[in-house]
């Protein structure tokens, strides 16, 4: 039986796109609010003996949980085979370590329940910093889309010469494999950071890259005062327009507008915003296949 | 050691009230919202080896559980010895049966969710209607503090020679229970639903209580429909101006505006409302004081 793919409180053109791709069928959902503003919830496709996927985009996920929780153990309940929950951007990833006494580390707990409703989780490039894997806050299964070959495509297609800039060492890694797979060179700059949106930058010396395009990147942009900083230190330099380009597009209150004074934001689809340019929809399926056939 | 009472999202001048009435310590909790709107929580007080209660008005619920859930688990994990949650209203009951093929009967789930992470539940009325006992759905010990004896004692303090009204065959165990203990007579309407906001009443002959002073009661007061109909059906009958009293006003839209002007509104404290005029803060304590000695 072919499965089924329900969105949940996501962008419903990359649902009806992956549903498309995979040859699945679209799960229909009755969902409303009561006059309290709890939820209601119908699943209207038969779900017995059949794998089902919830894509559902935990950014911003606070008030999505309780429906995703309602919809997967409603699912069980009617007896679905097996379900997975994709999520281009998994929440929580941030707080993964405790800095003060009594902080709720809270990586760990979203993990544990997360772990609890589903049999398989599928996301993009979640923020690995202190947790090394993702095993070891989720308790099932996971697997991991890479967005480094999508960006080094999208670059090679659209951008002449490019030198990628990496915002600090714990980057490193990935901006080396990005640049590598776009045959580009790279640069790693110094970050020191001083708050949610206080950093200071170092730029190295960039004379000999004054022929390329900068490419900024980053697996978040959030307050985005990171690429910030280093465009204005490159801004009088006589480099071609640069390029912002992110994973995941947060975009803290001004941010977008900030960086677009300097340079190209462009993000993937995994946050839902007009920077949006690179796809992300055969990535999820080709990871969604995998779980499929497993 | 003293307790300690944590006030998650919830009326703090209530809270307090309930940390004064045990002698207990006010949980310091430090919250705020990350850029991406995810939620930071530090637990600034010692709850090492301590009885926690938090306490967490589960009205309007969705964007209130993962703080909760959160907050629960790093008690926890920071040594509590026991975790009780104190609702004053409790969601999700009323979606307590599958109508049609493919509902979340989403009572269940909540049920389940609450009691992977508290040791104890304490509630003001519940809707018991198809589930008969919360042990149906909660798999820990809960309290339920009942508001019929709240209510007949501000009737019989404030309203002369009253007469119960209660909506419908249902509610009648409980309207006679307020009616009893207030000394007064009670009367059971009839009550045919035909929606969330569409309801049908057919009401006795009032003749012989045209002296005394309408009281209508139910524990919910959501459109306020079955009020609001009744209302009107006696608003010509000559009786002094009534009174409608809800154990909980949720006052979907115009609801209160509308009962307004037939009627004096009056709920208890569960849902904070211009309403209240009901007291709940000792009843609940002597419900924790009973789980505290437990």
């Amino acid at each position: 039986m072919r499965p089924l793919v329900f969105n949940l409180h996501s962008n419903p053109l990359l649902a009806a796109e992956i549903t498309k791709q995979l040859e699945a069928e679209e799960g229909v959902l009755n969902q409303r609010q009561f006059p309290d503003q709890e939820s209601y919830l119908r699943i209207d496709s038969d779900c017995q003996q059949r794998d089902c996927v919830i894509y559902c985009n935990l950014y911003q996920p606070n008030d999505k949980i309780m429906s995703l929780l309602f919809l997967a153990e409603t699912l069980r309940e009617l007896g679905a085979k097996r379900i997975a929950l994709v999520t281009p951007y998994l929440c929580y990833m941030r707080q993964d370590k405790r800095f003060q006494t009594g902080e709720c580390v809270s990586a760990i707990p979203f993990g544990k329940l997360i772990s609890n409703y589903f049999d398989h989780l599928i996301t993009i490039d979640p923020h690995l910093h202190r947790i090394h894997h993702l095993d070891e806050v989720y308790q099932i299964p996971s697997q991991i889309v890479k967005a480094s070959p999508l960006i080094a495509d999208w670059v090679s297609d659209h951008v002449d010469n490019p030198v990628f800039l990496g915002p600090d060492s714990e980057s490193e890694q990935w901006v080396a494999d990005v640049a590598k797979r776009a045959g580009a060179p790279h640069l790693i700059l110094e970050k020191t950071r001083h708050g949610d949106r206080n950093v200071e930058i170092s730029v190295p010396n960039l004379n000999q890259w004054k022929s390329h395009t900068p490419v900024l990147v980053d697996d978040i942009i959030s307050s985005g005062r990171t690429m910030l900083t280093t465009l204005e230190q490159i801004s009088n330099l006589g480099f071609n327009r640069p390029y912002c380009i992110g994973v995941h597009g947060i975009f803290a209150d001004e941010a977008y507008m900030e960086l677009r004074q300097y340079s190209e934001v462009i993000t993937t689809e995994t946050i839902p915003h007009p920077s949006n340019k690179i796809e992300i929809s055969s990535a999820l399926c080709t990871a969604i296949r995998t779980w499929l056939r497993s």
